[in-house]
């Protein structure tokens, strides 16, 4: 594996790749690696001749109250990771070195925002956005993989890049899961020990919300009630939001006839979590949203 | 020549070309062609193996208040003259192929737009970026050819395109002009006969300007304040604007001490006309301004 740190460097990699036409997958990360990381990478090595990941906390996604500073950064681990898993480039540029002062452009992501975690963080779609517009074309991605736990992210980005037909394809990875149903994520060290035994319950609701869907009912007003009754019943965390919404183009239901997410937040004593299901009208677990 | 309709022929084609290895240089237009595009797809030709000429009338970069209905089509000498000129691929889609409703993200230019012809053309060049963002994805554009009669257009693409990393390379072709100097235009033909033979006149003072900072001349007032004087001197149009800004930058100066432009724009009673010289502290023009 080799560790790239320019712009250019890659750029140039990524052109001699594409001339002996070999497939590229990219894995766009922020760093500090987890399991969801890992098969994110494991799909892009199956699919892909060339395996990219990119590592950069990316200023531009962060808000002014967020905590862009203190996000946790571990370089070596992260290659020692990738490594493991097969990457045969891993991008670690510099701030500096992706954006100029004076960039002379700005994004603005105008659909899907005002819903789910959007609507608590103005401004967060705009630097995803900007950021991968950047990253897809200095390393020619034929596949960049995107995990289903932010279901939100891969609807506007896969929108995004419809939008602009950049010729990468986004390929949704499922979300990994604990024994218990609990979705991998850095947050669930943050839970006490209570709170992580409760906090399975955050997928079982779900489960209850697509039973629901399975059993006839469509209406997503009930449904949501049932899911927070759920949340309620097992956990003492507190509901952000419990939604269904069309997806991916994420407008509100008032009748679940077509593919929807069930889509859940819920803040615990120092980790806000999150899950979702995405689903058909009959409540079957839908592999691929986007086919 | 093949003309072709659809995004998705076009995306396919240039996905062949590209896999042979061939150089794809485009010459994006808005149709009714004249001797200017010819000369730009002759530069194109020169430099690439495939030669794409796309037309598309853009109504992202027209305002309320101008004239994309009224924008002159003749596809059919279009294709006469491109065919002539050696063209490989015309790309002519319809609105609707290009844009979907409810597209989800809004492109911004935020740098060098509140100077020269863009100060009266709000929104105009975040019409541009966006439909040149498709056309660079969908032709898989190596090259990409644009005129320096519009060098505040080539400025904005040349900083767009560097600032998200696309991987086309911008190339500016000169202006060409008639015997007397006068810069090429379709609405030249608006020109009363008396107006066309004054219009000369615009080329002559930017040669003042541009021999006065020859002689020595660092003040930009005084060199603008010459300049009109013998626009005023030589025609009855009406000028719109006499500015000298960095260049590509595009901005103010007090002193030449750098890569300059100076550009004018006069109305006629029927015609706008723009015309521009780049040049060095020296006065000295320049061939290519982003070298």
């Amino acid at each position: 594996m080799k560790v790239i740190r320019t712009v250019n460097e890659m750029v140039e990699i990524a052109t001699s790749v594409k001339a002996n036409d070999q497939t590229i997958g990219f894995v766009p990360t922020m760093g500090y690696l987890h399991d969801g990381h890992a098969k994110l990478i494991d799909q892009c090595r199956k699919e892909s001749q060339i395996v990219i990941v990119s590592i950069f906390v990316n200023p531009l996604q962060f808000g002014p109250n967020e905590d862009f500073e203190r996000y946790p950064r571990d370089e070596k681990r992260d290659c020692m990771i990738a490594e493991s898993h097969g990457v045969d480039y891993i991008f670690i540029p510099s701030v500096e070195e992706m954006y100029r002062d004076n960039s002379s452009i700005k994004l603005q992501v105008v659909e899907r925002t005002n819903v789910l975690c959007g609507r608590s963080r103005a401004g967060h779609f705009d630097g995803v956005v900007t950021v991968l517009a950047k990253l897809f074309h200095i390393t020619k991605a034929d596949l960049a993989f995107f995990g289903m736990k932010d279901a939100q992210q891969i609807a506007v980005v896969k929108a995004f890049v419809d939008d602009l037909n950049f010729s990468v394809k986004i390929r949704p990875v499922p979300t990994i899961r604990e024994d218990d149903g609990l979705a991998r994520s850095s947050r669930n060290v943050y839970l006490s020990q209570q709170e992580r035994a409760d906090a399975a319950s955050l997928y079982s609701s779900l489960k209850v919300g697509q039973h629901l869907i399975i059993d006839g009912e469509k209406n997503p007003v009930m449904i949501i009630d049932e899911v927070k009754k759920n949340i309620h019943r097992h956990t003492n965390g507190t509901i952000d939001y419990v939604e269904i919404l069309s997806y991916p183009d994420l407008k509100a239901v008032t009748v679940i006839n077509q593919q929807i997410i069930i889509a859940i937040a819920v803040n615990f004593q120092k980790a806000r979590l999150i899950d979702n299901l995405v689903i058909n009208e009959h409540g079957i677990i839908v592999r691929d949203p986007f086919e």
